[in-house]
């Protein structure tokens, strides 16, 4: 067989690459653990008519047909999960009956959609995600909860003694604020205008407006009154001011200029110096099923990737007629920002193994004795590995070099000796008591911002 | 939309059992690591040459299509993985320059297959593989290495006070023993013979004699000896006498017989009343690829689960025609084991929440109060969560005993308390230095043998 070539959109990392990708999530679940979050999983397949119900997604999903299948109509007409909250709606209704309300849940799974590949865009990729949903109701402050959460999860990872993600902006908008000003500027079709404004991160503003008199048949004047809203952008609740000062009057206007002022207030304690949380009134994503919050993530020298973590609040998540249940959530990219970092920042682990101790072998009749040392060491939690082979002791030094195993461990009839093979320290070691420090007992996170890119 | 079914062959969790197959995973994980192996994670597809080189899975390999394409023929003939083995040869060949040879690694990930489902066989289902892979050769110590890291990891499962899972019998063999046995015998076609005695488990013993006799044309005294070769069994070393009074004489049968004694004799220090480790001659899996030490798992009281971890020598991995990757591994099937113990044991956490504590709620004025304290837990690793209303205390008190929920604090101008609400002590509490007892941060696990199956 030939050697084999990646697959596009299919990115795979190597051990001391995954050990980070591992850290994220390692990260992300004790995270969202210690705020009550339950983890779950939901199956990779759901029916089309589940997965079509996004109508915007449907080119994008992969269909299953197993091979000797007569019909090529797809086996029994499964597809591939794009997201996780399609699932998650489906997983609701389904087991309603045994979940408790308000039911917090997260979900880190890989999900699947046929796109172009590109910088952080994949067909296969790790999606986090944070939801809570509600029986009938689910009160506001909630929304303030999922963005607290992932706030907290995205500090922790951008801690640089974690895995040093750069800083980043949670952007915040409502919909009923910008439905309320449409509405009190006398618009009806105020979804049409949404996707117009919408442009405005890939158009100049004189286009959009030119769209907006001339396609929706704005006067100009309400034209730039909605260009005007979407240019107001503050870290605290001063945005209400000046959303006032336009001078649109509109009861669900003022909902949502309520809302995300409590929100934007209700963060001001997670700000800092790389964590912004921001009223940004252009950000519109998805309207169409989101009824109230929305959010979108900026990650600080990584603008072209787009929002890496993005969410919000649906007044219906799921409904089976009788009941419905509301929803609010986040969805952290995990592949989408995992991948360029290590692309970009060379970030790796300080060793390719999990072993923080290659216990040497004098000669092939000791391996038992070399064991018995590997042993005693991985009863106290210590990751470790006996040398493959009896070869000269500075090979075998050199094979723990080459994974980046801090330390070699001699077994000697005289007693045995432990080297620290990164300052060549050797010291007399019991394997019943001897500890490596803290900081080697497990891979440490390194990153060569020289590094060249792939 | 109406209430969702669930889809066969496709098992999903409850909170509180998705809770037990992570602390599975965990175990491994953690096991696996300590021995170490370094995680890695392939892409759920494959193109599909790689996918139907083991010719008998073709029929159950799932294709993918994507929805609007224009050929049935599926996208660029890719189809899921139906195990970890056949990706990780592929990864293997990939990445051979970038890793450093023996190579251990562990793999948990999803795998699917359209076979019919039933109890412990799924469409979609996770498997936890271990393998070490070397460059052109690997020493027979490793077989042995695989098997005693896997046997640890099963007995930590079967420790009562963590998952309680059953305990077990791996159950190795020896290609070689098999095959020098049969080619002392004078037989040529081995496979045939392998193929014949391998229905031992489904047939009659008279009925496979005469189906050697008959169908592959043994003398019937040496149909005798082959049969009487699949009877031993020994959780010692007295299998190769055993073996040797059969009177058979072939180089290849001595090497087998070297090999599997080491193998049961390197682990006799890991056998108990509920881990045993024997050698079993009728075991015959997969024989045309596995070259060496086979390996079978039965768990005790679910024998009809059929093998719950198998694997073995491959002296050919992988190979680009210039460099030969030998590899032995064992694969375990954590679906096949944790679905069936749920089911039939009730095996649950014994909480639905990561919380171990709820931080009452007096009044909606209060909320800050109450997550202040929420965040003081959670600052030391405490999982809590904010009672989502100010109902009376009493009900808040059953929405903690309804999820499991050990504690419930009370934040009060005078002084904040803590209520075990299992046994009704309440004390006063500091959110900055109160902790709950070690077994209450996180829930445990609980069965009840008795409980109805669904």
């Amino acid at each position: 067989m030939a050697k084999p070539t990646p697959l596009s959109g299919f990115p795979e990392l190597l051990p001391a690459q995954r050990f980070v990708e591992q850290q994220v999530v390692d990260t992300l679940r004790h995270t969202f653990e210690l705020h009550g979050f339950a983890g779950i999983e939901t199956r990779a397949v759901e029916p089309l008519d589940q997965l079509l119900r996004k109508g915007d997604t449907s080119k994008e999903v992969y269909l299953l047909r197993r091979l000797h299948e007569e019909s090529a109509e797809g086996h029994a007409g499964l597809g591939l999960h794009f997201d996780l909250t399609v699932p998650f709606a489906r997983y609701v209704l389904e087991n309603a009956g045994k979940l408790e309300f308000p039911f917090r849940r997260y979900q880190v799974q890989k999900a699947w959609r046929g796109e172009r590949p590109q910088e952080g865009r994949f067909r296969e990729f790790t999606q986090a995600d944070i939801d809570i949903v509600g029986r009938d109701e689910l009160p506001f402050h909630h929304d303030v909860e999922v963005t607290r959460v992932m706030v907290d999860a995205l500090t922790r990872l951008a801690d640089p003694s974690s895995i040093g993600m750069p800083g980043f902006s949670l952007q915040v908008n409502n919909r009923k604020l910008i439905q309320g000003f449409y509405q009190g500027l006398g618009l009806t079709d105020t979804d049409e205008v949404m996707r117009v404004v919408d442009k405005l991160d890939k158009l100049p503003v004189e286009t959009v407006k030119a769209m907006l008199v001339e396609e929706s048949g704005l006067q100009p004047d309400t034209a730039d009154r909605v260009l005007q809203l979407a240019t107001i952008r503050a870290t605290d609740d001063s945005f209400v001011k000046a959303v006032r000062d336009l001078g649109v009057e509109h009861e669900l206007l003022d909902t949502g200029l309520d809302e995300l002022a409590e929100l934007v207030r209700s963060c001001a304690d997670l700000v800092s110096d790389r964590v912004r949380v921001e009223a940004d009134l252009s950000i519109a994503r998805g309207l169409d099923y989101y009824t109230g919050t929305v959010f979108e993530t900026r990650l600080d020298g990584y603008e072209s990737l787009g929002s890496i973590c993005s969410g919000g609040r649906y007044d219906a998540l799921a409904s089976d007629g009788r009941t419905t249940y509301p929803g609010v959530g986040i969805s952290l990219g995990v592949s989408r920002v995992v991948v360029p970092l290590l692309a970009r920042t060379g970030l790796t682990a300080t060793r390719s193994v999990p072993s923080a101790v290659l216990v040497a072998l004098a000669d092939e009749e000791s391996r038992p004795a070399s064991q018995a040392v590997a042993s005693a060491l991985r009863a106290r939690q210590i990751p470790c590995e006996v040398a493959p082979a009896p070869a000269r002791f500075g090979k075998q030094i050199r094979f723990a070099e080459r994974r980046g195993i801090p330390f070699v461990w001699f077994v000697q009839d005289e007693g045995h000796q432990v080297k620290d093979i990164r300052t060549g320290d050797q010291v007399d070691a019991d394997p019943a008591t001897w500890t490596p420090p803290a900081a080697d007992l497990r891979p440490g996170i390194t990153s060569t911002e020289s590094k060249e890119n792939q």
